[in-house]
Parts: structure tokens; C-alpha cells; sequence
């Protein structure tokens, strides 16, 4: 085993330098005073250097190799696994070609930051233009068999493809579509009372809430930041941020559970995976499925609203006198809309298709720069029927595409799949699931979700995981048929 | 002078590494979730060895020889002579010894706790004798000419030795006890009026107090943590933390004011020098200078309380029918005692002259670590007229010397000395000085002090640079003068 014991030190080092780059990225967004941002940068720039050169070092070619015709045990070829699918991607990039894909995408996203402002594409398109085909040219470096796109969602979800992608999506969004214009027959929710909130009783609402959920703040904390996020540290520290909107307890609570599940995901690790790179996620749209479970499948739940009311009306009295079901179906409201972070649960996934397809057909060449606004409009009014009145509030709201980032807005879309489908199955397994989350008592849900779930880190794959815990692979039929009996309820349908 | 860029691209690779070591060292003693404690010793480990590996790297010899044939300027000049000093210092000392001597020091300082906790030297005394004997070992490596002291010393005061010391310590000590008899026939200060101080508006208060001295929250911040520190994360980010008693406000100014001191120093320093590794103080005698310069030469003068009086009497209200010379008396209380870190400014430098005589006879041989304690308690009662009870208000009271910091303790008066001989001269060197600190105009102060010392970080060594400052080198007579000016009128002499 002395091969992959060499492995696991080199990978050690690897992670603990990656460990203090991640708490400088908590730092910059949580507590770093204005001006030490130049120097931050310096700092988190080398840090990224020093973990990338051991990466991509012949040295860990050689450790891979020699670790690779020793591994044995499940854990031991999940870390030489792991590695070595990091190790050829990022080997498969020159330092040359990486170095003008980070300056072209930071001019493209300064520009599009301008472009967004102004709401004026013919600014961002250019760069577009350059990253899309930057971005083609890497996936030809990293190889792919059927789609340029699959070397691309490879990144964000190991083992997806354009092949399995396509069907999921394209039958989530007709049948969402036609899910939609069924509510549109239904009765709105009303509104609640409106008040101020303030954000220090919002702040200590949210602090309760992720102790429901079983957030161990002797290994975390919970802090202000401006996007929400959370963040590994290190083993024993795996840190929430959170922000709060002065009108609306709903927006914090919602970011607190979601963060929260995110938190537990790393928490739950086995202890044996750290230092191993196997303590994060299997895939980001595992991960999402952790921070949607809690946010959603649990905290958009009647019971959870039988549960949390009490303490919402102590700590916002002028809302003690609505019932726990006005809360329920005050925060199920479904509103085509057209922004996509602001959207509901029923309609996200369809700013997702949108996306999908639109990046697909970038990246496989059906699709120019230049056409992407009409088409975008286009299929908002189809699928959501609204259209964007400018490109700020259509084609420019998202920052992903500057960056480069094609192929990881799907994650989004398969966290909520996923979601649904385990808590299928863990309303199956668990005795009793609802009538614990009307009490309170998520201990035991929480704990299922670990010896499922999060105890692995990213020991399995994401298919291999879904199949371990559902007892088959990803679909989308749990989560239709989630929103449907959820959403036919509040709207009475 | 491609020579010296690869020397400072070298050292900013090791100064970028330092940084990421500062940020974790910060977060770790105001921040970092109980459970975080683990991975953290892994990370600050992980870093510190990066950055040694490059400091004693052949590759540093190399570039620092290359450097010292081509450096012209007085930045290059002092970028290699620091760097060579930093490099010559630790390569003296092997591997395998460092090793020994961090293992030693660890389980010494353990069993200090437990030493201290039940006041039993006996417990520590073998722990000690083995550092005693490994710090000597380790000041034959490194090499001296007269004392092995000058070996220890010469990491915390560039320049100093034994000779230089004894004549001025002893000369101050003379001068001190003589005068602490005097004090003993004048009028001691009255009490203030009792009450509480609570915390938030401590931390105000404190918080305005930085803001008066110039502190710019823009570059830096103010936390909580057990320990007051100053800690610069890098360019533009210099940090401060604080403590604070519920009975007693002055602690907790008096602590954000030397913390303060310490930090206008990092912010002060030329941008030029950034990443240089020149960034820092001249030596930790001068580092100390500025901190008691603002704590003790301003903020305990009358002109400053003339200035705070009403923002304290706004902050605790039970304390307006105070008048400023009240409260100057009572910040300006003389009393022996046992403790080091609770004594006032003049018995101060009496528990710093002790303990530098017996480190130097324990270094040179003339005391044994079972000699110790006696000697401890009979020059208590010479200088200070008080007997410890017992050991663990006695010589157990320290943490430095189980660690191995053999030549620390003179930093503290020498930043007492430094302090004085600075304020003196910036009295003549700036119109109307003590009219300023009254009227709370310390901007020109501080710009002064910026120009004097601060801009100028590691530059100069500190003789010299006290001498570009003052006039001339090191003396322990201003600080003589001003203890006897000023409590010689608080106590009515």
C-alpha cells in the first residue's frame, strides 16, 4: 500500500493549501475590509498555483499510476477515481490556452457587467463570442465522444451527458408548461400582513432554524454576506452565510435552510474522508439536492409550517394572527417571472430548459451570439409567457456564460430532481416522515440523509449515489408529481 | 538587476504564503468554530512549512548571494541584508534539532499549564532545564560573539546584545526603585465612581478612540478575541482585536489604543515595500514603541483626557460628574504587585529587568533552573517590595519561557524606552504638540510618527533608525524624565 499511502500525503497537501484558499474566499466575502482586496487577490491567486502545479505535476501522474494497480479497498479507488478524472481534465488544458481562457472570460464578465447596466448586448457580444468558441476549443481539448457539451457538464456532473440530459429536460418542460397553465386556472394565494422585519430577530429566526435542521454551529458559523453560500473550511468547519430582506422573513429563512442543507452535506462526511478530497459533494447537482430537500421538500411543507409557526408569530407578532396554512400557501405562490433567481420552485426549471438548450445549441454550433436574444425571448414566451422587455431582464441577467461556465446551469434543475425523488424514498423508509417534520423532530431525517447521502462525500458517482439511495437513476417523474400534489393543493385544482 | 527581481519574486512568493498564515492565525483566535481547531493546526502547519522550505532553500542561497553582488538602492540593499539575516538565522539550525526543540517546547508548555495551574514548580523544572539546555545548544549554532544571549536577543532586537542591555537595565532599575520610594510618600489617586461598562458600548467607544488616533477601518477591523493582538493579513488589511472588562472601561481603551499603535504602524508602511518582507516593524522594541506611544504617552497624558473626557461621560453617563484630571489620576495609579501584565508604567520595567537578568545568568551559566525561583522571589522583594505567595504568582506566572522565547521579555522596555525618547523629540518637532493631543488633533501626530517611523517598515535597523528619528541611540533617560514629570505631579511630589 505504499503507492497509495504516497498518493494520500500529496492529496493531503493538495487539500490543505486548498483548505486556506477556501477560508481567504470566506473571508473576501464575509468580514475582508475594502481595501485589502489587491492583496487577497495576490494571496488567493497563489494559493490556486501552488494546489494546481501539484495537480498537474508529472509527479502526480507517477502517484496515480503506481496507486491505481494497488488501490483495493472502495475508498482507495474512489480517491485514485477522483483524482485522476481532475488530473487528465486540467493536464489536458496548456497553461497558455488556460491562462488567455481566465483573462478572455474576465474581460467578457467586466463587459458584461457594463453590457447588463446598460442593457445592451451588441457590448457583451463580442466577448460572448470569443468565450463560446474558447469554450468549444477546450472541450476539444478535453475530449468528448457525442456532444462538446458533455466535456463541459462533466466538470459540474460527473458521467451527464447532452444524450441522457436532453430527454429529462425536454419532458420536465412540457410537462411543466402544461402544469402551469393549469394553476393559471386555479386560486392565487393571498398575501400575508406587511410589516418590518428586523434583521437581528431575522438573524436569531434563522440561527433556531438551523438547529431544527441539526446545523452543529460547534463546527460552523453563520454570518452576513451578500450572496448567500457556504463553504468547507476544512474537516470540523464548514461555514453558512446568509443575507436578509428588511420586508420579507421568508427570503432569509429560505437561505438559511437552503445554505443549511448544503452545511450538513459537508458536516455528514465521513471523518475518514478528510484530507482525502473526497469529503465534498458527489456533484453539484447532488449537492443541490441537499440544500433543495431542506429548503423546499421540507420548508415549503405544510407540516414544517405546523411546526416552525409559533416561533415565526413569537419572533414576528404581527403575524401570529395568520394560520400555519396561510404561511404554506403564502410561500407556494407560483409567478411566471423574468428573473431567474427570483422564481418559484414550478417555474425555475423552466429558466433552466431555456438555458440547457440554448447552451447546447451554442456549443454544438446551431446557434450563433448573435441570434441568442431573439431566442431567448422566444422561449420565455413559450414556456412561461412573459417576455423580456430588454436584454438586462432576458438574455444578460446571468453572470454564468461571461465566466465561461456552460454546462452548469442544469445543476440547478437535477438538485430539485433529486430532492424529490429521495424524499420519495425517504417517505418510504422513514416511519412516520411527516408527522416528525409537524413536530419538529428532523433528527431522524437528518441522520437518514447522512448514512445515505452525505457520510460518502464523493465516494460514488452521482447516478451510482441516486441508484444506491432510490433504488434507480435520475428521473423526473417524483418531482412532478411533488409539484402537482403540492401546487394542486394551494391552488385548489 | 535581474538578480534582485528574482530575489523579490522569491520573496514574495513566501510573503503571499505568510499572508495566507496570517489570515488563518487571525481567524483562529476570533473566529474558527470549536471543531475547526484540528484541520486548523494542519493548515497553519501546511503553510508555515511552505514558507520555510523556500527560506532555507539552496535556491535562497543562491538568490541572495546573486542579489548582494547587484543591490544598489536602499530598498534592495535592506531587502537583502534582512532576508540573508532571516535565511542565515534558520538555516544555522537543522532539521532534526528544530524538530527536538518544537517537541520539547510543546510538551514544556503543557506541563507549564499544569505547573502554573497548581503553583508546583517542581513539575516544570526538568521541562525547563531541557529547554534551558536546547536554547543554549541552539545559540551555539547560530553563533555569538560574547553571551549566547546575543544569539536569542538578535531575533527580537536586531543589533542588541548583553553589553548594550545590562548597563541600561540596570541603570533604569536603580533608577526606578529609588524613584518608586519617593511615589510611596505622595498622595495616591482616588477611586472613580463604580458601575457597569457595558460591552457594546465599549466596543463604540473603543472603536471612536482608533478612529481619533487615525486607525482606518478601510484597511483593517476591530474583533473580539481572548487575547488582544495586532495582525497585518497583508497590504491594505491590518487587523486589531480587543477584550474588554464589564467593571472597568479603561482596560479595554487602553487595549484598543496599544493595539491601535501597533496597527498605524502596518498601515503606515510605504506601498513600495509590499511583499518585500520590509513591510514589518524594525524590531519588536520599536513595534512597541508605537503601541505604548499611543497607549501610555498620549492616552494616559492630561491633554488627552481633556479630549475624551465628554465622549467618556457620553458613553457611561454615571461618570460625567468626573472631571478629566480624575480620570487621569486614576489611569496613572502606581502599585507593586506580583502579576507582570497587570502592573502600571513604572513598576512595569522592574518585572522586565528581573526577568532579563535571570534569562542572561541561566543562558551564561551562572543560575541553575533550580536556583530559580529563589532568585526570582529575593529580586522581587529588592525591586518591587513585594513576596510572591507562592510560585504560581511567582515565576510560574510566564508563558515565554517554556516556549523557548529566551530574549523577548527586554522587546517590552525597550519599547517603553523608545516610546519616550520619541515623544520627547516629536514634542519639539511639532508645534503646539500637547495643544493638538487637547483639542483631539492627533492627524498631525500620527502623519509625523507615519513620515518618522512607520513608512519606513523593516528598513532600517532599529539603532538606527532611533537614531534618524531622535538624534541618538537607545536611552533610557527620556523615560525617566517622563515618569518622574508625571507621576511626580500625580502623586504631588
Amino acid at each position: 500500500m505504499a503507492a497509495v499511502q504516497s498518493l494520500r500525503d500529496y492529496v493531503r497537501e493538495i487539500s490543505e493549501i486548498q483548505s486556506a484558499a477556501s477560508l481567504a474566499a470566506w473571508d473576501q466575502r464575509t468580514h475582508m475590509p475594502p481595501q485589502g482586496a489587491e492583496a487577497r487577490a495576490k494571496i488567493a491567486g497563489r494559493l490556486e498555483r501552488l494546489a494546481f502545479e501539484r495537480l498537474v505535476s508529472d509527479r502526480m501522474g507517477e502517484l496515480l499510476r503506481a496507486a491505481e494497480a494497488e488501490a483495493e479497498s472502495e475508498v482507495d479507488r474512489a480517491l485514485v477515481r477522483e483524482w485522476k478524472r481532475d488530473y487528465t481534465r486540467h493536464r489536458a488544458i496548456p497553461p497558455d490556452f488556460y491562462q488567455k481562457l481566465v483573462e478572455t472570460t474576465s474581460r467578457a464578465e467586466t463587459a458584461w457587467e457594463k453590457a447588463k447596466a446598460a442593457s445592451d448586448f451588441p457590448v457583451f457580444r463580442p466577448h460572448l463570442e470569443e468565450v463560446v468558441s474558447l469554450v468549444r476549443e477546450m472541450a476539444e481539448l478535453i475530449g468528448y465522444t457525442t456532444s462538446p457539451y458533455d466535456a463541459l457538464v462533466e466538470e459540474f456532473e460527473p458521467g451527464m451527458t447532452v444524450a441522457r440530459l436532453r430527454p429529462i429536460l425536454g419532458d420536465l418542460r412540457t410537462d411543466l408548461v402544461a402544469f402551469l397553465k393549469q394553476l393559471g386556472r386555479g386560486k392565487a394565494p393571498r398575501g400575508l400582513p406587511s410589516g418590518a422585519f428586523p434583521l437581528d430577530t431575522q438573524r436569531q429566526f434563522c440561527r433556531e432554524a438551523l438547529g431544527w435542521i441539526g446545523y452543529d454551529f460547534e463546527g460552523g458559523r453563520l454570518d452576513d454576506s451578500v450572496h448567500p453560500f457556504t463553504i468547507g473550511v476544512g474537516p470540523g468547519d464548514v461555514r453558512v452565510t446568509n443575507r436578509y430582506a428588511e420586508d420579507d422573513p421568508f427570503s432569509g429563512l429560505f437561505g438559511a435552510l437552503h445554505e443549511g442543507g448544503h452545511a450538513l452535506y459537508g458536516q455528514g462526511a465521513d471523518p475518514a474522508l478528510a484530507w482525502t478530497g473526497l469529503a465534498g459533494g458527489s456533484s453539484f447537482g447532488i449537492h443541490e439536492s441537499q440544500s433543495r430537500f431542506w429548503e423546499n421538500q421540507i420548508g415549503r411543507s405544510l407540516p414544517f409550517w405546523r411546526h416552525a409557526h409559533p416561533h415565526l408569530a413569537r419572533h414576528f407578532p404581527h403575524l401570529s394572527r395568520t394560520a400555519p396554512e396561510d404561511i404554506w400557501r403564502h410561500v407556494n405562490r407560483v409567478q411566471p417571472s423574468l428573473i431567474r433567481v427570483e422564481a418559484d420552485e414550478v417555474t425555475y426549471n423552466l429558466h433552466i430548459c431555456l438555458r440547457f438548450e440554448l447552451e447546447v445549441d451554442l456549443l454544438e454550433g446551431r446557434l450563433s451570439v448573435a441570434e441568442l436574444p431573439d431566442r431567448w425571448n422566444q422561449a420565455m414566451g413559450e414556456y412561461l409567457g412573459v417576455t423580456p422587455p430588454d436584454d438586462r431582464r432576458g438574455v444578460l441577467q446571468d453572470v454564468h456564460w461571461s465566466g465561461g461556465m456552460f454546462g452548469y446551469f442544469p445543476s440547478y434543475t437535477l438538485g430539485n430532481l433529486y430532492a424529490a425523488q429521495i424524499t420519495e424514498t425517504a417517505e418510504k423508509e422513514i416511519s412516520g416522515f411527516w408527522e416528525r417534520v409537524e413536530r419538529g423532530e428532523l433528527a431522524t431525517i437528518r441522520e437518514w440523509l447522512r448514512e445515505a447521502v452525505h457520510r460518502h462525500g464523493r465516494m460514488y458517482r452521482p447516478e451510482e449515489l441516486c441508484t444506491r439511495v432510490t433504488g434507480s437513476g435520475l428521473s423526473a417523474e417524483p418531482f412532478l408529481r411533488y409539484v402537482r400534489a403540492k401546487y394542486g393543493e394551494v391552488y385548489g385544482l
